[in-house]
């Protein structure tokens, strides 16, 4: 072995680097080093396969004990983990996890045959790293093995390098549900011109969804010219729309991501969503209308109290359908942040507040 | 052993039951559980300690490898990992940690001293939750040895329970930047009153800090009578103050949460955003001047764009320092949610906004 990195080390440069580098650098590893390399970069970017070492030890069924032993001893000291030893086949297929204990505590004579029980946890080397965190913590272990289309064991994924994963992700769902392209590495070292790049583009998607609002209140300049203290309650009302939206919107990003809430818990959602939402839209409406009354008079308050009952609803559904919408047409339903839900609640805002308002005084 | 459940979901249930269940819980459990609650319910709430199990392998320095690993065979099929042993003196304070494969490779003759290298990973009982997951990720350890404030070891905490962990320590980050009161467990089982509870305060709150934003369009009065176009441009500049601040609140709070960030770095950060907002808002004025022209004439478009730069620079600084301000008074970072920022940046907004429109247009 000529390289000094560990192997956890080599696979995490290599998970950073552009492809034209990686190849130069697979050009000058030594040759052991270069078939894990080529093997760990044969999978997708996001895929588990990406995460796994081959440093595991596995047995066949057919071993005694006492040489599954010898060979873990043999080979263990490279492995990652020796919780687990992995029963495959002469082909290489996997037929089970052993817990070690279970081999230290076995007869020496008895085969490894005897002592296997048949279940395991485990997951292809092509499927999203976010599946292996999710079986992990469900099954409760520590490693989990990996498998290609035929059931052939490929190499184990533990524990500690998911945890980083699931930092990561975490990351990038917050950086969208800010509206923030996702920046990878530290934001202590992202280049100004990277941060810039990262956040124009959905500020921009955001001016153009924005000036909707603008045309909506053109469309009711009459209304607006004739009760001007309308326009006091106009960020008011939008905001609150926004604020009730972000809410539900987050609420509904996270447990998707999670795996709390699943595409089909959209039906029985939304009918808790808009009980939620009719309580939240009253209590603010009371809250605002002593305002309202004491600005506009008695007809201000009550438009400026249904509108807020209105906005928040509408604001509310939208915020929870959204994430739904975006996972629908496999989109990440973090994009649904909280900016471009208070966005599209503001347009609804105004119109449902200069109609009433219309409607209601008679302008 | 009369209890069917596993020390984990005991450990677990007990987590998450108030204080008086508990206590009722203990009576009823039978001797030995009671001692393993006991001690894991001294900790404070959000402490590792809480996490930990007693089920570990400990050695003494003066014994043969031979007797360690027989003591191995022993005790480890009821604990929670043995890739690593525990070396311990006669009172119980932690010297070394060995990897399982360095008994196994050792000679039967040798003592536990022979292969000690006396480093060690460890933390406090007492620590939080977060620290123990930074250091498991640090040290790429499967599990943390936690010491009393003698030294001496009372448990440890294994990398899957902290997975746990550090899932919910950004969900209710996320629930938090949502402003959200974090609903702990899952979102499908709360009630309709729980969800209104966890949501109506901010709404309340927010609701008050934008009559702020009314009363300064209040200020603005003879303004607005007089250029009713300004109105049309008021959601779009608002808003983009707002974005702009969410995001930057965005990366921060996260940067903060996951350690990439530390307070001293406020200083350096803020004159980059400063860099950042500048770029952003002189990309977004362009945008929307072409609108402001077309809408309301050259001059309208002049302060339509001016008014853009100066709150995307407002909203963005409000954005990324209020996360820092809120640390340094002990409060959570992520309480400066994008809703908080987007309320605070709409006022500053309104501010800009009409004062640059009466000085500008002169009226």
């Amino acid at each position: 072995m000529v390289s000094t990195l560990s192997p956890d080390d080599r696979t995490q440069v290599l998970h950073e680097l552009p492809a034209e580098v990686t190849q130069q650098l697979m050009d000058l590893l030594p040759s052991d080093d270069l078939a894990e390399a080529r093997t760990l970069l044969g999978y997708p970017e996001e895929s588990v396969g990406r995460l796994m070492t081959p440093d595991y030890v596995a047995v066949q069924p057919a071993w005694t004990v006492e040489r599954a032993f010898a060979h873990v001893r043999d080979v263990g000291i490279d492995s990652e983990t020796i919780n687990r030893v992995y029963v495959i086949t002469a082909d290489g297929v996997l037929v089970d996890d052993l817990q070690l204990r279970k081999l230290i505590l076995a007869e020496p004579e008895q085969t490894v045959q005897d002592v296997m029980d048949g279940s395991f946890v485990s997951a292809s080397a092509f499927a999203d790293r976010e599946e292996a965190v999710r079986l992990i913590k469900r099954y409760d272990v520590t490693a989990l093995p990996l498998l290609d289309s035929e059931g052939v064991l490929v190499g184990i994924v533990t524990v500690d390098d998911l945890l980083d994963v699931a930092e990561q992700e975490a990351t990038e769902d917050f950086h969208r549900v800010g509206s923030v392209e996702p920046i990878r590495g530290s934001l202590q070292d992202a280049s100004t011109w990277r941060l810039y790049r990262s956040r124009i583009g959905w500020l921009l998607v955001l001016v153009f969804i924005n000036i909707f609002s603008g045309e909506g209140i053109a469309y009711f300049e009459d209304t607006i010219m004739a009760v001007v203290a309308l326009v006091f309650f106009l960020p008011l009302l939008i905001d609150s729309a926004g604020n009730a939206g972000s809410q539900a919107a987050t609420l509904m990003v996270r447990a998707l991501a999670t795996g709390d809430v699943k595409m089909k818990d959209w039906f029985s959602l939304v009918g808790k969503e808009l009980g939620v939402a009719v309580m939240l839209g009253a209590t603010m409406a009371l809250a605002v209308s002593v305002l309202g009354w004491y600005r506009g008079g008695v007809d201000v308050a009550v438009v400026v109290a249904m509108t807020m009952v209105c906005v928040v609803i509408v604001g509310s559904l939208v915020g929870m359908s959204l994430p739904f919408l975006l996972n629908r047409f496999n989109l990440d339903p973090a994009t649904a942040s909280a900016p471009l839900v208070t966005s599209i609640a503001d347009i609804s805002g105004v119109l449902i507040y200069f109609s009433l308002a219309t409607w209601y005084l008679g302008v």
